[in-house]
């Protein structure tokens, strides 16, 4: 089955202690789309203006993205400059231009409406509402967030989270919703917020994910180095959401397996610029990393 | 076979953002004894004052802990005393008093010399260094340490490193020592200062075991609360050998499994103030948790 994807779609500059990238294909829906493709067919969702590079839209391609609910506008792509510290665990955002993407409200194609799995990636709460609101009976719908949204769009939010079955978000975010610094409380009040399952990111220290049968402890892959974490977040739920849409069994069943498989996704996002590392992966890759991780934590 | 661990005997007096504990029994050495003290037998080595408690020395008795070398002299136990922040991740030290540690240079009676596994816990590199002298041909050494001893000393913990089968120290500490951010590169940069294997502890985000059979990734198991984490560290390592030193076969074999056993003890050692928890923990309740740590990571 395919999986619905909406988010940002956009052109990144970022510059690391090591190197400055300008115009690399970025954006939350971008990531989470090449993530998926690994795994299951998407129907990507978004916007970009005119000035979107030709090599952007065929690399999609390339990853059998479906772009019928991509819209091209005259205008300017949405365009996202940040700059890593030297830790790589601290960014500062140098520009947003938001260009086409300040009037995007998509109708989604007819085709693309009767999806069964749903991602909401990180984009205003208020959007992810809209593309849900076109959705027939979606069987699985996850959303993620990022901290601007908790800061001036706290309502739309939680009012989403009444529809998700899945939220994801990551520890800071998660201390930011409940004002709780440990991961299982916070979990626990997110469960009381809507979602019957809900994920906190920690990075290079794994996930939690929390759900009917109580937590799963998803290791991340061990990395010596860091090139660029832009985008892991959503290579991880994407990657995820593509292996629950393919998987046959309960979403129950297959859960821990998934997010390992995102989490797997999310070490080659980490590996390149942008996307620069995953779109080379194969699945032969992601497999022996896979079963790295199996040997890396069994005693 | 018995553990020969010393480290600091001392009296902590802890704040936390909720509780106020004077003069509860602490240091590093009485954490790891007591942790050890589930799997196998402990030889404590120690010093502490005239003032010390004689509940504290019948709380030792009843874990079985061999105190022939505990010495007790004329003057005051080392007193520590420390606040937490509300998020329980920052302390600071508000006093402390050496009273008798200051002079500390014991002499290990003949019985503890062939002690086969020792654990030199948390205490200055010079007096570490001067255990390790008097002990025979130990099968497997292990050391802590802490952020202190890198500013002080660094020298006689450096020439230590070389002496370990073992080095065991928590993330802020690894990044000062190697001036790396990454945990991997880190571990990498300690194996070449001497040791096999290396062990960085990250808290709630559990800890990363580097050997010759690569890494396990340990998980802490899942706690809502925090009530002390004082000597958390200490109990993971003191939990560990204990094991390592119970178990049949090889190191090699038994380190996965004594590392998760250390994890869970140091969950309990959370759980309560001081020692106060670990003290009351049965061995039913280790299995259990060891049981769910299992069931919380397998995918």
């Amino acid at each position: 089955m395919s999986v619905l994807i909406v988010g940002s779609t956009a052109l990144d500059s970022i510059k690391t202690p090591k190197a400055e990238n300008p115009r690399l294909l970025g954006g939350s829906a971008s990531h989470a789309a090449v993530a998926a493709s690994f795994f299951s067919p998407v129907k990507l969702i978004g916007v970009v203006g005119n000035d979107f590079p030709s090599r952007y839209i065929n690399l999609y391609k390339r990853h059998g993205i479906d772009l019928t609910g991509l819209q091209v506008l005259p205008g300017k792509t949405f365009h996202w400059s940040g700059e890593y510290e030297v830790n790589m665990n601290n960014r500062r955002t140098l520009l947003t231009e938001l260009g086409v993407f300040e009037t995007f409200t998509p109708t989604l194609p007819k085709t693309h409406q009767s999806a069964q799995f749903v991602l909401l990636a990180n984009i205003a709460p208020s959007l992810q509402h809209h593309v849900l609101n076109q959705m027939r009976r979606p069987r699985f719908v996850a959303a993620d967030t990022m901290d601007l949204w908790l800061n001036i769009a706290l309502a739309d939010l939680l009012k989403l989270l009444k529809r998700l079955d899945l939220f994801v978000l990551n520890d800071s975010e998660a201390h930011q919703l409940t004002k709780e610094d440990n991961v299982f409380a916070a979990l626990k009040k997110i469960h009381k917020l809507g979602p019957k399952y809900a994920i906190i990111k920690k990075g290079s220290n794994g996930s939690i994910l929390s759900g009917p049968r109580g937590y799963f402890i998803c290791p991340a892959y061990p990395l010596h180095k860091l090139v660029d974490p832009t985008g892991a977040g959503d290579s991880f739920v994407g990657g995820m959401m593509g292996c629950l849409a393919t998987a046959k069994g309960s979403i129950e069943d297959n859960m821990r397996r998934a997010m390992i498989y995102g989490s797997v996704v999310a070490s080659f996002c980490c590996e390149g610029f942008g996307l620069n590392r995953t779109t080379r992966i194969t699945l032969k890759e992601i497999e022996h990393r896979v079963n790295e991780l199996s040997a890396l934590t069994r005693f």
